[in-house]
This record gives structure tokens, sequence and C-alpha cells, in this order.
């Protein structure tokens, strides 16, 4: 059910000639309310899309009546021209939803440097089409519409006392730190103030998509979208709220670390004993980004030397002769020298557990990464995105 | 010739039984004097191997006899044992060559972790070996005895006026930005005083294995040591000698560049246009650590659009909205916006050129890097270092 799991809302997906193979490419997500609140989080990358740099200002009143995304297309660094076709997807939107075009965001993701007069003539027909077949249990259709080089559409609905949450998620490469090629849309009947749905967005991505870099490369393109429609009457405990948003996104992350392109292992790295949760990160994410590291994964070789000399480049507070490394349980390396022999640990399952302990404090925190594998320089080589 | 070019230098490079391959892995250079002037530089990670903790040790009285150098062995993370390890072999070629064990600078590269009692014991039976072999024309030995993956010696000469400087260097993955698993000595005949040889080496190694960025993993080892013995007796003009070494270290570099682990193309960034040289620097080396844009060279596909997505993360002044982009001499963006098609770039050669201006200034930089292969999958996935 995806994003029509929660009360007040409808969806749809349909095909828009965007994508060459035919598959839907155009979905639309409309909050019936009667809340029409919105939060949205979007790249940190300073070249942004025209959908973001539109989105970003329809958001800033925190209201939000629809949002339309498309494959086939990310829209970005196509000049004025495409900053006008996102604007003109906005008002075709209102004009058929009888709402404001300002309360209208709008996704793009695909190519870069793409998004001519077909683009837009295609992007605009889809929209209008998508509207037409809107329906309160869409989500699953609109959920297709948004993937790209995703082998699996991704969703996760959450049932609260009363009120429940409800999202999709696209992205399967690109997935990086200040968030990921991702498009999610979050959607709930929970009654929640415009300013709290804000803080629980910002709260659950922090801790679940901004941990997830699958290969260190930030998109032009990420947004993040939660929408509340109050439909269900009940305002729920903020605690439990947030709690629940965090259990949302973050399966919505594992799922995207599962589906990365061209992986063979999905890799945990915690790290503990920090002296702060920013140092734990800090660890964790230069691990992550260690193309020998993840390579040595894709060889099922437990390489903890190239978990050290990783760590060894942060500015994080610990002694790297004090660390110790484990992988799927087994401590290869205790205090900075070996421990166990490599001989006992297996890579060979695809889920990879790699353990760092500082010895510099109480704090800790969670990278999801994947392995540098042939199939990821061969997806990547050969398609262009 | 390489090291024993300029005058009052000897070296050699030996069989100790490092290397599973029974190639040569022991490697020494003797500086003769009269002069014994040494300068060197070292990795930036912070887990330093063994041989880093003693050589920055005694480095400090800028004196240096000779440099012990091995392969077939990191001897980082290897505890205090490790640790005893590059004092006995400092030793040992003290007592032999009658000199103090401060003055004598270690260099190990080969697999982290690994340093037993039998790595000992052929190391310190390589010096001895090493030093008995030592020859005024033993520099291409020692070049040779320092290569790992490296598939070819890498040296260099430059002939000044009545000076010259002699120079090998190994490393052929991990080369990144500090420096690169890169072990480099210099020599010269020229007379230097011990403080302009520290600033010669600093700038020369600033603007070239700094602007070289493969892989974008640092090493645990790398070192740069350059010896001046003062044998011509010729005092070089400051400026000269400095853009002597900086062509010689950039030598060296291109070198490195080429014979990177599975590289098919040989990567060169030019940023210009920049606010400043420390911004060119940072946008440079974003797009050399892009996995998507390495890949995408790979696959002969000038994904400009990549680029700009790398540069969108830097935190240098400019407006993406603004920047050129050019591959090989065609701009295919245009102020942020589509210009040529790709179809007019060749990037069948391995030479790549990416041209990008930000249009924020005056400085500029270049960043050599490679594309993200297949085979350095293979090679770093089948390979433990």
């Amino acid at each position: 059910m995806s994003v029509t799991a929660p009360a007040g809302f409808a969806a749809a997906g349909v095909v828009a000639g965007l994508k060459s193979t035919g598959k839907p490419d155009v979905a639309v997500v409309v909050n019936r309310g009667p809340l029409k609140v919105g939060a949205a989080v979007f790249t940190s990358n300073r070249a942004k899309a025209n959908p973001i740099l539109w989105s970003q200002q329809a958001i800033q009143d925190a209201t939000v009546e629809a949002v339309v995304l498309n494959s086939g297309g990310a829209n970005c660094f196509t000049g004025a021209f495409g900053f006008q076709t996102t604007h003109q997807t906005a008002e075709k939107a209102a004009e058929l939803l009888d709402v404001s075009p300002g309360d209208v965001l709008v996704c793009s993701t695909g190519l870069i440097g793409t998004g001519d007069e077909v683009f837009r003539a295609k992007v605009l027909a889809g929209t209008e089409a998508a509207i037409a077949a809107l329906s309160g249990d869409g989500g699953d259709d609109a959920a297709r519409a948004i993937m790209t080089t995703d082998t699996v559409p991704k969703t996760s609905v959450f049932e609260g006392d009363g009120w429940s949450i409800g999202a999709m998620a696209k992205g399967a490469g690109m997935l990086a730190p200040g968030l990921a090629t991702m498009l999610v849309v979050l959607t709930t009947d929970a009654v929640l103030a415009a300013a709290d749905a804000d803080a629980h967005l910002r709260a659950a991505t922090r801790v679940s998509f901004d941990r997830l870099d699958s290969d260190g490369c930030m998109s032009t393109n990420d947004q993040v979208t939660l929408l509340a429609s109050g439909a269900s009457g009940v305002t729920p405990d903020a605690a439990a709220f947030r709690a629940a948003l965090i259990e949302v996104c973050t399966s919505l992350a594992v799922q995207l670390q599962a589906d990365a392109e061209g992986a063979s292992h999905d890799i945990t790295i915690r790290v503990v004993g920090a002296a702060s949760e920013d140092d734990a990160v800090e660890v964790g994410r230069s691990v992550a980004r260690n193309n020998l590291f993840k390579a040595a994964i894709f060889g099922n070789d437990p390489n903890w030397g190239r978990v050290l000399a990783a760590i060894g480049t942060t500015q994080a507070a610990f002694d790297p002769y004090l660390v110790d490394v484990s992988f799927n349980g087994v401590r290869l390396c205790s205090a900075g020298a070996p421990d166990r022999p490599r001989e006992e640990v297996d890579l060979t399952p695809r889920a990879t557990d790699v353990l760092i302990d500082l010895k510099a404090g109480e704090a800790a925190a969670t990278i999801f990464t994947n392995d540098l594998t042939h199939d990821y320089v061969h997806e990547n080589s050969a398609y262009s995105s």
C-alpha cells in the first residue's frame, strides 16, 4: 500500500514514455487532508536540480497538497528551460487539483543534463494522466513509477495506535551521505503541527538515510518529503511518532542498501567506543568510502589493515594503536595488532558486520554501505546517469 | 642510474626472500658525503607504520647517512615487536656502515599487519647483503627492489649546471592525497643547507605527489626522502634547484599514475578560474575521488553531469550554474547547461583531459587520477595489501 496506507492520501503511477523501457515513470501523491502539512529535506549538494530549487521554495509555508515525481530524467543542469519545465509541472498539477502551484512539490530522477521539449511534454502529459488515475490504493503503482535502476520497489508501513505511516523510496545508486539519489515520500494520517513534522523528519533522516553511504557519491536530486493529512484525528505521542518514523526510514534505507547497484555484500559498519557520535560517524564513513576496503570485502578478504588505514585519515579522537576491529564477530585486530587469524572469518554471506572499537569514549554510530564489485563498475560505466 | 646518478651516493638492491616471487626486496641507499643532509615528508595518515614512526624521529637532526627500504611487508600494526624490527634494521645498517643508528632511515611497503620473526630475520639479513653489494651504479637495482605491484621501476634524473638530481619511486596502488603508497628517494650532489633541503622538498611534493590521487586511499607507509651529498661542490641557484626538484617529482608522479593498478585511463583534471589554489585542489580532488565519474571514464562516457555532481559537494567558491566542463578539448557543458554533443568526445585514448572552469577567479591546479576499472576491483579484491 505504500504511501496510500494512511487515511487521506491518493496516488497513482503511469507510463509517460520517459523511460525507453516503457515502464511507469510518472507518479503523483495527493494529500486529501484535512491537514495539508508538509516537511522536506533536500540534497546538501550545491549542484541542485531544478525540481530541488522549486521544491525548496514551495515547502517554505509547510503546506503541501501534492507531490509529482518522475523517473527517466533528472532535469538537472538543463538551464532556464528546465526550471520552467518544473514550474509548468507544478502549475499543471495545481490546475487539475484546484490548488495553488506553490503547494505542489516536484521530484525528478534520471540522467543529468537532459530535459528538452520532448521531455517537458511527456512530463506534463504524464502528470495529467496520473492525476486522472489517482486512487486510494495507488501507492504501489506510485512506488513502481519512481524506480530507475532499482530492481524492486521499496515501501514501508507502520501501524500506530489509531494512526499510521506509509512510505515509498527509490534509489539504487549514488547512495551517499547528504542523502542518496533517493526520492522518498512519507505519508501519515496522524495530526501533526508543521514544526513537529519538520523536526521529526530531520531527526529520522539524520540516523537513517544520512547513515547510508553506498558509494560516497551525492546526488543533485535527493528529496525526502513527509506529508501529514490528520485524517485519523489522532495526535500521537511525539516520542512514539518519532520512533515510528525512524523505524520506517531505517527500513527504507536498508532496502536501498540491499538493492544497491552491483553490490554483493551489505556491510554494516558499527563504530563504538567513540568520544562523540560525530566521531563515530566520521570514522564509519571513512571506512565506507575506502575503495581498497570495499574491494577487499568483494573478494571475501577481511582486510583489517585497510580499515585502520582508512580511519587513520580522520580527525576523530582515538589512538590507532588502541583500536579493535572485528569482522562477523571475530576480532582480527586488538589494540592495533593482529589478534585472531583471518581464516576464522567467513565473508561469503551477503550480510557483513564490521565492528570498530575506538576505545575513546561511550558514543556509537552505525553506517550502512556496500562492497565495490565488478558489477558496480560495469553498471556505472555502461549506464549514463 | 636512478639515485646513484649524482656524485656521492652508493646503492644496492638484493633478494632477501620477503617476496614470494623471489624478486629483489631490500634496497639500501648510502650518502658518501661530504654533506649528509637529509629531509623527509611522511604520510599524513594517523595510522603510521613502524618505519614511519622511526624515520620521523631520525630525521629530526636533518642528518641522514643511509636509507634502508624493504618491499614484501609494511611492518604496520605489528606491535612493539614490529617497532623493534625497524630499530634493529637501523642498528644493523649503522653498525655495518659505522654510523649512528639515528642517521639511518627505514622504509617498508607491503601487507599491513605482517612482521613476525621470520620477517625480521629476512630484513636484517637483506640489509647486510645489500650493504655488502653497495655500488656507485646500484641505483637501478635499488629501484627494482622497492617494487610491489609496480610493473616497471620508476626513476628520474635531472642534470643541472654542475650538479644533478637522481630519484627512484615505487607505488602502484593506494595513491592518494597525503602522498601515496609511495616510497621515494631523491638524491643530489648539490650543496644544500638542511633548512633549504626541507623547504625545497615540501614545495616540490606539494605540487607533485600531493596532486596525485589515484584512488582516494592514503597509505600508512608513505615516505619521500631527499639526500644531499654536496659532492659536486656546487651551490645551485635556489629557484633553479627547486624547479628541477619539482620537475623530477612530477615525472615520478606521472610514472606512478601511468602504472596505477588496473587503470585504463590516465586522467588529468585541470581546474581553472578558481578563487584560490586551495579551491582548485578541493574541486579537482572531489572529481578524482568520485566513483561514478571514474567508472564513466572507464566506459568512455564523457559524463559531465557526474563532474558537476562531484564539485557540488565541495566548499569551494563558485556558482554551479556558471561552470564550464570540457573533455579532451570539447566543451560539453557551458554555464551549467549542455553545450556540444557528447558524441564529439573520443575517450578511447588512455590520456584523458578534463578541464573545469569555475568562473570564480584566476587560480588553477591540476590533479592526476585514474579511472575505476574491472581490473582495479580484481587486483584489490584478490590481493591482500
